[in-house]
């Protein structure tokens, strides 16, 4: 089995007429997609489990490849792992040709290049994924290519992925309610005594339980506002604010909600208004064909008017295998990028994730995160629960 | 806090003579970690929480670095995301200089390139990871500091990290005690009528409840050589052998045990006792002084008058951070590297894996591995339970 090529006939399970016009709009023959996300894109959600953690092994590390001629689906081809021979024993990988037979970066970009030597046709401009591309596998694709012009490809695989299909749209979904629903059993739990790490380790399991993987919680209490997990002690009146991301099947729940340990009084509720304000005047600039920036201006003239403006943090962003992807909407929100799409129709299928954040100097951080899907009456907010203060029990 | 340069007093995590010595063999200045598992080491354990899971984020991907100057450890630089304030604040990066200002590969290669410049003394030749270093991060590298030649570090690194401290050392024997732990836990659960993917779901679960990062498990049943997780439905007197990898604190445990639904005969007692032979015949080749390739040859030996040669696969391996690390002991493993320490002698503080598969045609997929701390008397073996038959029950 080892370096087989083994032809399926499968329909790809991407839309291939999409990437190829993606790709006659970039300039590019060949794409070579060594990215995590994008090669389980191209693969119509299949990651191989071995590494699903790690990437370190031998000398090396493990990195998928997957070659897409334009024009050609039935050219495509993923390069893997020699375990991969197992899964692909179980018709679990869907490119026509499959080669499960790589250990490290050189060996897999070296099938990539016969893989690519093979191909008829115009092959002198080729889409890679810089960032995702290790160094030393460039240079030997390089090396072993000869004269072709090497392409960003980032921007034409975040479009093909930036309208998600009905069942990536279940994934987020599930993915969305599932997060939240992990949180309020979290805040449950809450009492004074416990540290944000105990906190951390609750949402952790309710996740886990819930079958998300796990990615990360950002969590401040009390007055702090550092959003790191540690031992801080929670005190009774203590807010606590949990940002967390957990993926099912690799789409991203990232949602925030707000506890605290007692009873919210009028001024926490107040506050807690102005961020639910500017999150809903946000989320009523969405509807098929509004411009990705009208988020963006809706949210910021809330922000504007608010008296505690010189506090609040607001930004909007596409989310789904990434956390933050297409649609791109701000340069100015915690990840910096061009707004390739403030000037762009919202389409259906796209998944936008809205965050507010007050940084109140004596009553801590106050943040909600929500997740809106564009659909034909405008959106769809999965896990649009628990966006009150959740009060958690005053004894252990 | 954005981009500050924080001095702190800290002895260095690591030892700083030591790297200094590899890098004059390596004829190398300036050192550019950039793997996890590496910048992991040189900070001391530190990892940051929010990429543990994913690297992509915005249009580009997190990019921890870690810059060492030869002779100069008090010059040592931490490059890491901005959120990564929160743990510098809470005083838990060690590197004298940090700088928590970078979003993706460019802007923390920008970062690095800074702080390159600014070292007096040579600078010519720079260690890289060219496996772990992104194409644009090293082009940006190369264009940023001009006239400089670029090495490959693996082996300094490997080197660096190939003796394990006591702290160290504690972290594997925790991850090796628990991964089997959690395997004797699954193999009590399993039954009829359960799937693979039954049996991985209650193995990881088991895993996590030990605060164990679970990271893999292959998995074989019945008589299938298949040991990719899948719906294969166990049956009653199906042998079972689970392979898993679970990381404690970034430390992974990875050994393999066997489990059968009902009782073992003495044909299946026969089999184990022949990998088991081989396991032990191997690892009685381990002490300190004895050659890496005494392991090998030990092992090959016992394979050699076995009457299953044909289908016996032995081998043997450094763990450790990376699950293939320093001591290389073999060319022919699974994975396939340059065998440096053959010829070496082992020291005091290696781990090394060793194990045995045995691909019956008829009785499935039997195997052990076992994991063997190199130690003055000889050799310790954490988690060297659970090496017979297990037997689960039959009955849900």
């Amino acid at each position: 089995m080892d370096n087989a090529h083994d032809m399926i006939a499968t329909a790809a399970p991407f839309d291939t007429a999409k990437l190829d016009r993606l790709m006659d709009d970039a300039g590019l023959d060949i794409l070579i997609a060594t990215s995590r996300h994008n090669v389980q894109y191209l693969l119509g959600g299949y990651r191989f489990f071995f590494f699903d953690v790690m990437e370190a092994i031998g000398t090396s590390r493990y990195l998928p490849v997957f070659v897409y001629q334009k024009g050609h689906p039935e050219n495509s081809a993923y390069i893997g792992n020699r375990m991969e021979k197992f899964e692909h024993d179980l018709g679990r990988i869907s490119a026509p040709i499959v080669k499960a037979g790589a250990w490290g970066t050189l060996d897999a970009i070296g099938l990539a290049i016969d893989h690519v030597k093979k191909l008829g046709g115009a092959a002198k401009r080729i889409g890679i994924e810089a960032g995702f591309l290790p160094a030393d596998a460039r240079d030997h694709l390089h090396a072993g290519l000869g004269d072709v012009e090497f392409r960003e490809a980032h921007f034409t695989l975040e479009r093909l992925r930036a309208i998600k299909s009905p069942a990536e749209l279940d994934l987020i979904r599930e993915a969305s309610e599932r997060v939240v629903d992990a949180m309020m059993a979290t805040f449950k739990a809450c009492a004074p005594g416990m540290t944000k790490n105990d906190v951390v380790a609750r949402l952790r399991r309710e996740e886990q339980e819930r079958n998300l993987v796990f990615e990360y919680c950002l969590i401040a209490a009390g007055r702090s506002h550092n959003r790191a997990p540690s031992n801080q002690l929670l005190e009774e009146g203590d807010v606590i604010s949990i940002d967390s991301g957990g993926n099912y099947r690799g789409y991203i729940g990232d949602l925030s909600r707000m506890g605290i340990l007692g009873e919210s009084d009028s001024e926490l509720r107040e506050l807690l208004r102005e961020v639910e304000d500017v999150q809903q005047v946000a989320r009523r600039a969405i509807r098929p064909g509004a411009l990705g920036g009208d988020i963006i201006a809706a949210g910021e003239a809330a922000v504007k008017t608010s008296s505690h403006r010189a506090v609040l943090d607001f930004t909007a962003h596409g989310i789904g295998l990434v956390s933050h992807e297409a649609p791109r909407l701000t340069a100015t929100g915690p990840v910096p990028y061009a707004p390739y799409d403030a000037d762009r129709p919202l389409e259906c299928g796209m998944v936008i994730s809205i965050e507010t954040a007050l940084l109140h100097p004596a009553r801590g951080y106050i943040k909600l995160e929500d997740t809106l899907i564009v659909s034909e009456s405008g959106w769809e907010a999965p896990g649009d629960h628990g966006r009150e203060w959740n009060s958690s029990r005053l004894t252990a």
